[in-house]
């Protein structure tokens, strides 16, 4: 099978299954991060204080840590998940959202993948380049790294971490040690909503339940750029972002193994 | 009046008195909770720090406390709302998510029902049992109780604790010592959207601020149920959960005295 | 230049310059918040824990700092943003969500108030009144201040503090010492859904990073009056607060100079 066949495949696990996808999130993204949890099959739950996310993450087929909205005692918890999650097999998926624009945020990010095996990084550019040690440009959470190269980055930390990367921009890439893939979907109107980027995170934490984590990542990247383009495609003039928002959900919902196949553009 | 038409009276006195329902609630569906406050004619007000519980519970006319994303700074605070609540005669509704999933959790609920006289407890079948004492199975947050007996779990705990239980499932119940009220309306797309059971919690503090708690609850539910039904009913082919999500709001926000009484199916 | 010429230009600008707006806001609207400042051409970051808010705000054009679910430690964020922001010239906007309605509340408003100087504070009727040290009705969050007069108490908090006072009502009052703008857009709906305050508000902070602090409340209560009447026109029979919501991020997008210029009323 090549690598658009896998991610059906994926997709169609993730259906069949319905995983538990346990998420440390932020509290802005944290409702979309549920909806398209649910949306791609899967379920999701979002407890995440130190008390109980031992115990939680136990039920659960994989652990999704969202850097957005940190707190010290939200590292802690975060901390504590992955390592138990770890220690049961269960994959990692990390989201270091705006590390570089803080020390905080930076340390945090640091203290997390040096602790805690992660099974996939998802970023944008300036994310991934900024962890990778490389020049990065970032402003409060967003990246406007235009000229970094990303595929560098993705590959350089994806071999010092031994884990697989995902970066979004205008290209997206997932880079497992010398491989790379790059998917060409999504539309620009991604970047004007808030959370795509999380819920990018999101579905490649539902895939990585039941697929190796290069799989997960391609998966999760093509279900959310191609419904960017579902969602767009349904627009009619006097629609906007709050539209299309709510058709990205539709589009993950509906989405079907024919169309992953057909309008999934991979190299 | 028979329940049906209870139910209908209820909902036009929310619609008529608007009152202030205050909520401790999770942070990945409180903004869903606000908004069905509002579309069935209530007023929601979120504010849950314990340096201020007291002080806003006294002006509301219910209080809803729901367990999603709990730390124990939080159960603090429920636990003085809700007991200055119950000793101003404001109804109590508590929404005991994910109780039986973590220790934590567990204790926080039984905590809360032995320190805070509740009106209603709004929960799925695992939750329920698990409060009752009876053998369940929770997921996550997810109940995956298909075979436990939810009437006999409602009837033990409203009898041991003297309050209206309301469980969610395919069909929903409403149990107050002997009486038992079954409603079969909803739709399994509720189950696809994150925070509907949440939302049927609020809808029966919304409604518990102007009836007695056993009306309440079946008006709650019969509400949300129906919704779930219309808001079905609206979608077109390529529609999905992301719609369907915004069209219970819609519903809810329509929803006529002649639209529960023809199509609420309690029995 | 007259005032609606300046509206639209500020709202030009917005788009064009694509400011980050830095908010310390509540969980309740905070991705309304943030897909607003979407909408109308600006980046939102939301990060709010006091180990990086000073960090953090030296990227951002303005800060927006939101009372809605308050604690001890998020006023503590805020008073170490606002000071930071104010000493390197970033104008600070003010949403005192439900001062007056606790103690807890109305001291930390107060104290805000005193030690940050503030550029802009938006509130309801009640909420200014209450901060001018008049007689105000509050319950809840929301303002029951059917009588109170708006006018007075925004001039004579704007003189006091130096500041823009931009109040939302029937109509919306924006005041600048002696000047004193009234604008007559909005639709009742938008007191049925949650956030349309907090999100006028983060759309003063969007335009104060590119206009005067005058300017931008004018701006932002008229870009969120607009879009209010639009999305209520776009409505079908079946329609309800649901989809008007999803219609006033649609809107806010889709805003043009020339709708502004027509729809606008202000005198």
């Amino acid at each position: 099978m090549n690598l658009l066949q896998n991610a059906a495949a994926a997709l169609a696990r993730v259906r069949a299954e319905n995983p538990l996808v346990h998420h440390l999130t932020n509290y802005v993204t944290v409702n979309d991060c549920a909806n398209i949890t649910l949306a791609v099959g899967a379920s999701p739950v979002m407890a995440g204080d130190p008390d109980e996310v031992e115990d939680m993450v136990r039920a659960a087929a994989a652990l999704v840590l969202n850097l957005g909205t940190l707190d010290s005692r939200r590292v802690d918890a975060m901390l504590a998940a992955g390592k138990r999650a770890a220690s049961l097999g269960i994959p990692v998926i990390l989201d270091p959202v705006g590390v570089g624009a803080t020390p905080f945020r930076t340390v945090a990010a640091e203290r997390i993948i040096r602790e805690v095996p992660v099974a996939v990084i998802r970023g944008n550019a300036a994310e991934i380049s900024q962890l990778a040690g490389l020049r990065s440009a970032i402003r409060g959470v967003d990246s406007r790294c235009g000229d970094c190269d990303a595929v560098a980055a993705a590959q350089s930390l994806s071999r010092r971490l031994s884990c697989v990367i995902a970066v979004t921009g205008r290209t997206d890439i997932a880079a497992s040690g010398d491989r790379v893939c790059r998917i060409d979907n999504g539309h620009p109107l991604l970047k004007r909503v808030t959370g795509t980027g999380c819920m990018a995170t999101s579905l490649i934490g539902c895939c990585s339940a039941v697929a190796d984590p290069f799989t997960a990542a391609i998966t999760g990247l093509l279900v959310m750029g191609i419904a960017g383009e579902l969602a767009h495609q349904s627009l009619k003039p006097a629609d906007g972002i709050g539209t299309f928002r709510m058709r990205l959900f539709d589009a993950v919902d509906n989405m079907t193994r024919e169309q992953l196949l057909r309008y999934g553009k991979i190299s």
